[in-house]
């Protein structure tokens, strides 16, 4: 097998610094972990972990809602083009083989929905505080820093 | 114009008995107020929403995960066949005028989440309860019973 | 089981008079059959098929490619919003019983394509004319004219 | 911008020996070229020019039908999981630059028939035979073998 190890940052178009900051250091742990950075391939979380992945020699795969490759940040080196607006969440949140989620308001929280019911491990920095345990289902393995993220979840990927 | 008003009804596929009755009432109450009932064709609160509706001489339509048209329940009118697996939840959401969403879990926070971003009004019984204004998001409405979120329901759309 | 049989029609969006009356007429027997009409709910063979069918007491579904309900044509009772773009054309092909195909270019073909790969019933009138068998894949049953075609996708579908 | 050129490769799951060569000289050419191989991840045609790809230093993405990451061929470095069954070949044929055809069935021709209506180069080897042009659609750039595909593939994208 040649299939690589790949992780999914999701979280929002419309960032703080803080969050920027964040997310660029995920994508620089996920590069130099020698895993592929699965994003949407949009602006905000999208660009800043491209960003970090991309300039520490990383792989970034970006998952587009429209139809024009060329809509994907300047930091992505395939463009998966899907058509499928808001749809193409679902996708986003599966090809993971972990999900990192840094903030993020709906789309993002669509997102962690997604990847809890295909049992996906999430991994969330400042993210939605949802009791899902109360409701009989997955949770969200909480982290402390970018560093801590990327470290978790490669420790439940490698399980 | 021939188009009618629509309701998506989202919730569990594993309920309680209460949920269930709770999904009846909105299947009826949907019908006779001349409204289509969209639901995701399956069971659980899809089923009895379903029930509810087609015993009061509604319409119902049932968006399906899977490839066979058969899986529907049986009180679905027109079962819409997507082969999309959980990305089918999107077209739930969009489908419906406003939504009602009856408790649920990961699938049902899903459909929320999607039908939020999209501006779509959500009414809620007994289901998650996210404080999304906190994150600058469009919220639920909530309901105190069937009749209540079906009224709230038509209220919003009439607007 | 409530549920009813139905019929996709296809075809294109920009059509000739010609294709626009075979459509109406085959919207017509589809509602005289008691069968309910989905297609792709905008114009051309949809709109004519849409109309034949709703001028005769039938059951009209509309699967739009966009996000707004509002986009379906004056016929359609019920709008199913995918928000999928060309992806929702897999939809329409899966959702009836079987499909018929009037005229049409690169959208019809893909449709007329996922149908046949699900083994669904194609009854064409001056549709794409390939020689699907000798390539080893189910072909199109040709019809003659209108009432010809909702003859023969009663029957297969009975079968 | 980091973005590599892509070439999407499709053709049928169950193929001759004569593919399966064109297929591996096809993935090798990309590879050799420096782009991107996108495929449907699986078996036959999508197996040989992974493999190619892959034995010549090349990238390759596999976007699966299914919702398993490891259902992808051992040739695949990334797995695209997109859960959506037939509707995932649309984003195979939006996704490469251009497409190249080898063989195939009805699959294959959805995904032709997806990529010429977003106007979006195909070159095919002995694939469907289609008057395209009759009907006012785009058509197919013929190849006489795997480097003049690819050759042609790459022209039409580099203008």
């Amino acid at each position: 097998m040649t299939r690589k190890i790949s992780i999914s940052v999701i979280g929002g178009g419309d960032i703080t610094t803080d969050e920027a900051l964040i997310a660029e250091e995920v994508g620089k742990e996920i590069a130099l972990n020698n895993a592929t950075l699965i994003c949407g391939g949009l602006g905000g979380v999208m660009y800043y972990a491209a960003k970090g992945a991309k300039e520490h020699g990383g792989l970034t795969i970006g998952i587009l809602p429209g139809n024009a490759p060329d809509d994907c940040n300047d930091f992505i080196d395939v463009p998966i083009v899907t058509g499928l607006g808001h749809a193409r969440n679902v996708i986003v949140a599966s090809s993971g083989d972990a999900v990192i989620a840094i903030g993020g308001k709906l789309g993002t929280l669509s997102e962690i929905s997604f990847a809890l019911i295909q049992n996906k491990p999430v991994i969330g920095i400042n993210t939605w505080n949802i009791d899902f345990k109360s409701k009989g289902c997955n949770g969200i393995i909480l982290a402390k820093d970018a560093k801590d993220a990327v470290k978790k979840a490669l420790k439940v990927i490698s399980k």
